[in-house]
């Protein structure tokens, strides 16, 4: 038994006091709820000019810690980004409250009747990276669904994150919903990721978003449930029997239109039927925007300048780049092998117009989003219809694809009899 | 990096099996896995002298090592419990299939369609001890719905367990449902268990059965996410509201009827207005069925003959036995406060003609299954009209209660569009 220190116990406390708000957060009014979302959406707007400036901290340790452009940006809150947050908090105001929903009743011959009930899960730990507007996005859908929220943001955000808690918090003292239902875990380092992983009492479920590298190391070490994915090795392919224009558009846009997100194309499976007449035009789009392909043997052989040499390794690679894999299959049946062996169950996509061909991809590909005709750029929460979104699964328990209200929530069974005993 | 035995690669190979049938088991239609289950059924009776002769060494076994007289009840397959098991394989086939079963659908402004199915989940590994009747009863769920299951049962139950896994196994061989969807880990250790823990690859599910112990050591061990309930320390809340003798029906009947299972009373609340006049009434009939009460102070002052005090702990405890704690509240409030603090989240029951007391109680009790004026004694895949059931879930990620056929699914988005690409 490792000894506790302070900020373990403090901690601890926390999730403590977070379960004990949610209790009564539970109860709190659709209205009410509402209400309150509205609030924080302008509280946010008032402090706008507060917030730029505590952000303007975390950029100055970022550039001088040389961090990655596309990091630098993803860090940075400027007016447009804080409007943003603002809108999505009154957005989820203005969701239907999935809270109290009746999924399903049934009498049993004794009598008894079997209601199930959507209820809030509890205790949400959320461990995430870079965007600062995370903190208000996941508070705003925490508290619609009835869910207290213990979030642990990276340490490149450290200002930014504190001062949007902090502006949620200090509202909510003035309202109906407990403000221990928020709380924020301001230590930079992993041993207090490490500590929150293991209050399985207190914390119902962890939800992680970042790099692989913090996802699996959340995944190995906690006691609670994790909803997470580790990574989009997003697939297309393109049958014989696609409308080959069609095919053209939805792939370049799978891989272009935002090569860094989990839901861009990684690997682009043609049928060999049509690999002479596809690819080579396909190759001139992608080129010249500006994506490197890395090919099996017959798709080098048939393009004249022969692109580079594909691997085991690429067809399991999630580049988040301008690259992409192709190989040429025999097959509908060789390319369901194909992604059900190397693809990551997030979205896939067959073009065709064969719609017994569709039916077949849905049927047999074990992924949490098939597309049949359309880019996989379109797995989101916002595209689906969802308001934003808390995250997005691969795992197959609880919820998959993206996480959104529903998602935040589980049922019970209320019963009700006049007296039954069983015999 | 431990070294792999040849044990363990023989487990990793199951489970690579298990996962390569899975995928091709989704596909099998309804009726193909009705008729086959019924063949089973058949198997099992057509066997049943040989099943019984086998599980007589396991019995012999158990005698030996003075195992308690309740495990080897539970142990023993005598002619009735043989035909049960094949009952419970024909009522599986009669189930309806949840896969396929579509639970949304919607379409968003651009056209897309997006379908929410119901699918299988892939490989369940269930760990369970004692009764072998969980052989057959699960691998009709875990078929019926689609999925491979991988099975490891309790030493005590090695010969019984080896004899109906076999014949089922050598009987799928003649079907359509590939016979690597079933597999059986024979070891008698826990090492065994512990490797298929690691095996996030390949199992995409665990299911525990048996003692607290077991299920502590596969939620502290697996990497695979776990559906379980470690014990039920369920309440009867008896309010100043209630009809009295019905009260007294359904407590007795919650603690009485069947001790031993998590389902059963361990401790009754009582409204301190009618502690009075319900305390003595309700202890006779208690009493008379040889119930030992530990009763709060209170408790203690109103009983004339003073029963055992009960102390901090067995608020907490699963007694499975005819004890019962006891203790005099205030209200409805501290009857909430007390079994969300104590309590197991398993099945909690009030008795009360005030209807909104009811609701307070379902709204603010967190728990799996809650009854208004029946025994707790109905959580029960059987009694719930589930059919048979692979366990009970107190967690609140993915299912609650009791868990069947729909437990055993998840669901996948397929998507359709007409080439719709994202700006």
């Amino acid at each position: 038994m490792v000894k506790k220190t302070a900020k373990d116990q403090q901690i601890i406390r926390m999730a403590q006091n977070a379960k004990l708000a949610a209790l009564s957060l539970a109860l709190v009014p659709t209205k009410t709820k509402n209400k309150i979302l509205k609030h924080l959406a302008q509280v946010i707007l008032d402090h706008q000019d507060f917030i730029v400036k505590e952000n303007k901290k975390d950029l100055k340790a970022a550039r001088k810690q040389n961090y990655p452009k596309a990091l630098v940006d993803r860090l940075v809150l400027d007016d447009k980004r804080i409007i943003e947050m603002s809108k999505c908090l009154k957005d989820t105001a203005a969701l239907a409250d999935p809270v109290g929903d009746v999924l399903e009743t049934f009498e049993r011959p004794n009598g008894l009747i079997i209601e199930k009930v959507r209820t809030p899960i509890g205790v949400i730990g959320i461990i995430f990276e870079s965007r600062p507007n995370v903190t208000s996005d996941c508070i705003g859908l925490c508290l619609k669904s009835g869910n207290a929220a213990i979030l642990k943001g990276g340490k490149e955000a450290f200002y930014s994150n504190k001062t949007i808690f902090k502006l949620i918090r200090d509202a909510l003292k003035q309202t109906e919903i407990p403000y221990q239902a928020v709380q924020l875990i301001d230590s930079t380092d992993r041993a207090a990721v490490h500590i929150m992983l293991g209050l399985d009492q207190y914390v119902d479920l962890i939800v992680p978003r970042g790099g692989e590298g913090l996802i699996r190391f959340v995944a190995e070490n906690s006691r609670i449930p994790v909803v997470k994915h580790y990574k989009g090795v997003c697939h297309t392919f393109v049958s014989d029997k696609a409308d080959l224009a069609m095919a053209v558009d939805i792939c370049v846009n799978a891989k272009v239109q935002r090569p860094g997100v989990c839901n861009a194309m990684e690997t682009m499976l043609v049928s060999e039927r049509i690999a002479g007449e596809f690819l080579p035009i396909v190759f001139e789009h992608l080129t010249a925007a500006g994506v490197e392909i890395r090919g099996c043997s017959r798709t080098r052989r048939i393009l004249k300048n022969k692109p580079n040499k594909a691997d085991e390794l690429d067809w399991t690679t999630e580049y988040l780049d301008l690259i992409l894999s192709v190989k040429v299959v025999k097959d509908l049946d060789a390319a369901i092998v194909h992604i059900n062996t190397y693809g990551s169950r997030h979205s896939d996509a067959i073009v065709t117009e064969n719609k017994s061909e569709a039916e077949k991809f849905f049927k047999s590909v074990d992924s949490a989003c098939l597309y049949h005709n359309a880019s996989t750029r379109f797995t989101d929460g916002y595209q689906f219809g969802f308001g934003a979104e808390v995250g997005i699964s691969t795992d197959k328990l609880h919820v998959r694809g993206p996480m959104a209200l529903e998602g935040l929530t589980t049922y019970k069974y209320c019963i009700r009899g006049k007296g039954q005993i069983r015999t």
